[in-house]
């Protein structure tokens, strides 16, 4: 046959495909309105329809004959299951091994189906072989397994099917977690197994290999940590203008030498939220978090609203860094002082040093503090959140400083700027934030590095008592960051000195372009 | 098989594909009378079960008596729809203005359904009224017109979410635009219609509520901007070093002054994904793309299954920044130089500067000498690219640490740890990198500040080529990451030095914990 001929069949194939997609979808809107027309008439004739769109049963779950594609692809609704069941998805997670995916698609779960099994979980279990392992992975072994919703690595999870889809990540990679241990012993406190204090993290996350390494290798389930603990070396210009000006002295241990190389402890925290209370933390309950996390983001992880019986969701975003310096252990123990900064996350400063915002000056700040105050015999932490621009992502951001600098960039208007693009001021929510300090068990901050009294309510709300609030000084304070820290000192961050009137803060203008 | 043969199944194919036809118009034929049957029922008497689990029709869209959940959840499986109409959706967006969800849930949606009307989306025509806008907001009046999945902001669509939820937002905010206009004028270029350079990024991102004004004010379609420009001022403490040593010299426009002031143009850029493009870049089919972006994310956006018609997804990963120095206008001029980096994010260096890489040493390098490039009358580019860690996130990243420092952490080992833990040395894949380079303009690189051959082969490969490649300077590397940048040396990173053999490799060796 020529190639035209070929090119005829496949215009054939594909005109069939779509056809039946059309027929598959207009058969089963039929099928549902005659099916709705006899209940209405009561059960005179058959209770249910028969093609295919019966909730899971036994028909559906022994189906003898699937025909896998090799596209792994369908555009036919037939082929679409909402609801089958479990040795389904099995079979589904073996034959994608080779990416071969099963012809149909399991767009989602549900709690009564057979062979669906997730390992008990007890939020909150001071003894964590109770409060038992995530299980998120999709793998063959472990898919029927799962307790949680979403995926390993946050948003990291998309480069993750990337991998698989061009084939550079074979599914079966076992991860070889040989001396990966933390580099440090945190823990466990007391905290670790109070559920109301920890929701937004696991806090067994890095003990994961260890403690469940029987379940791992006995039953050949695929778990991850989601906590790394390990130690660095750090090096900020900042810091070496510290010393050289004598405001840091090296000591060897802490600020290493007079380039004002700094020794640190660093935790990276993937999220791991516990549903029911993330949902108490922001005063609603928790299917209107359910549904919320659902409709809001178009759509993402249907099982947040079929498996009310999953509680635990890995979302999509970033985590957060701690910053350790002196020894980790003073943490927790209240006869130690302790310094502290939270810092949101902002690129453009942090790493690029715009002079818009006081980020970086801040977390620079924050630092040499830290430092100082773990060579003075305590312990200095600083923690870094994964939220660009407060929490709206760095287009919104922009928008915003062009909006100000178009405008006359006054302090008294800051706020709105952002309120007129994003709808808020900030999405930021602190509400969770103070996890982290409950997990590395900490009591008590004595000096907080932070003028914020978003995150100074936060943390006092849940229990930890802040002692002494230290402001930005003002020689660290860009002159075209004045729009900022003025408008939030006027909207009630701390500060020792002047709150602005009105009229003072109109008066408050940053630099405004020449175009 | 023999030539006739393929001629009978040729003609088999053909006869299945008329009688498919047939077969549905007789079906729409019989779904017309089942429609005009309820008509009839619902004038003399309740038509449907009063249960809810109707499918969409008009008696559900105006049925008078829903009874929204507070909880707005349910575990009622039968109240849960896979495959609902839209008018129903409409009437859930509604609703959900004061979360007071509907009692249905619409799991997914289907190309055929009743209601559902996508923007028209022409992806690469030049004239992007005719390209047509990226439409994804669940807002009440643009559900229905929705032309791509996922949501805007990338994974910050979770914080979007929660401020819906906790009733901070609300969801008829109309964002206010005025004044956010792109603070300088780049394209639109020949590439922005060229559906294979740009499959990453919505070429007219940038433009959408200009662009689009009469839509979104006259039929009130929800849009956003995907891409954002601004100007601003950078102060970093390596330039203002520069300037003292003479490296730099301030001429009051690039570098404005001692303290290495720069001026610069951002844009930020957000993931806007056209799937068949994707796909091809990956050298896969896009079948096999939707199903792996959605089976590995844990099931992340059914609809990437079941609306095939929809080619475009947002996923809910991190963007880009591009920092421009100089005359954006030169970037496309391929009469002026070009010196370029392309940095993805390490934030233990390019924050907190770990000595363990080269990440913000060739970052300030690769800054310094595009601003150079820009002095001496050409341009230069710095493109920060939110994938930390190789892609994989911080906590397989420390693992990889911990694993290496209680190794021996020697060059030769270096990538075995990471596929070790994580299965491949490496997740960036650059396949999607270069689109921002057509989007900018940019036909050829003079200076590439970068020793990636996989960025290298991926700017290449998509025709633009790099004239020089600049290693880092051995003065800039620290001690520690020697390990590091041997080891990719030898893997195929670009050197005008020596390349070392295996045993050379071996013998370079990190920094030892003291344990």
């Amino acid at each position: 046959m020529t190639v035209t001929g070929m090119d005829e069949v496949r215009d054939a194939l594909k005109s069939i495909a779509q056809s039946q997609t059309q027929l598959l979808s207009a058969f089963e809107s039929v099928s549902q309105r005659v099916s709705e027309l006899e209940k209405g008439r009561g059960a005179t004739g058959p209770s249910r329809p028969t093609n295919g769109t019966s909730r899971v049963d036994s028909d559906d779950v022994l189906d003898p004959s699937p025909t896998p594609l090799h596209a792994g692809y369908t555009t036919d609704p037939s082929l679409v299951s909402a609801e089958a069941g479990t040795q389904q998805a099995s079979k589904s997670a073996a034959a994608i091994g080779k990416l071969e995916f099963p012809s149909r698609v399991i767009l989602t779960t549900y709690p009564k189906q057979i062979g669906i099994n997730p390992f008990p979980m007890e939020w909150g279990h001071a003894d964590p072989v109770k409060r038992g392992p995530v299980v998120v992975s999709r793998n063959t072994s472990t898919i029927r397994r799962r307790n949680a919703i979403g995926a390993h690595s946050g948003s990291y999870s998309i480069y993750y099917a990337l991998a698989v889809a061009s084939r550079e990540l074979p599914l079966d990679h076992k991860p070889d977690f040989t001396n990966t241990e933390p580099a440090v012993n945190i823990g466990p406190f007391p905290q670790w197994g109070d559920k109301k204090k920890i929701v937004a993290m696991d806090p067994w996350g890095h003990q994961v290999p260890w403690l469940f390494k029987d379940v791992m290798e006995n039953e050949n389930v695929d778990l991850r940590p989601t906590i790394a603990i390990t130690k660095a070396h750090m090096k900020l210009p900042e810091l070496e203008e510290s010393v050289r000006s004598g405001r840091l002295v090296p000591d060897g241990k802490v600020c290493i030498n007079s380039q004002g190389e700094l020794a640190v402890t660093k935790v990276a925290v993937e999220p791991v939220w516990y549903l029911p209370g993330v949902a108490e933390r922001f005063g609603i309950d928790e299917g209107t978090l359910r549904r919320s996390l659902f409709e809001f983001t178009g759509g993402m992880y249907p099982e947040l609203i079929t498996r009310a019986d999953i509680k635990v969701f890995l979302p999509p975003i970033g985590g957060l860094t701690v910053y350790i310096f002196g020894d980790p252990a003073k943490m927790s123990d209240s006869s130690k002082r302790l310094a502290l900064r939270i810092h949101d996350e902002c690129n453009g400063s942090d790493v690029f040093g715009s002079d818009i915002c006081t980020c970086r000056p801040y977390l620079i700040f924050g630092i040499e503090e830290a430092v100082k105050e773990a060579q003075n015999g305590g312990c200095g932490v600083v923690i870094y959140f994964r939220k660009e621009g407060r929490a709206l992502g760095e287009v919104t951001k922009y928008l915003v400083y062009n909006a100000r600098k178009r405008g006359e960039d006054r302090a008294s208007d800051y706020f709105k700027r952002t309120e007129n693009i994003a709808g808020v001021k900030d999405m930021r929510f602190q509400a969770l934030m103070p996890d982290i300090l409950h997990w590395l068990g900490i009591t008590k901050i004595d000096r907080m590095l932070s003028m914020s009294n978003m995150k100074h309510d936060a943390i006092v709300g849940q229990g930890i008592p802040i002692h002494e609030r230290v402001e930005l000084p003002e020689d660290l304070i860009p002159a075209d960051s004045r729009v900022e820290i003025d408008a939030k000192i006027t909207a009630g961050y701390f500060t020792t000195g002047h709150r602005m009137t009105d009229d003072e803060l109109k008066a408050v203008q940053g630099r405004i372009w020449e175009e």
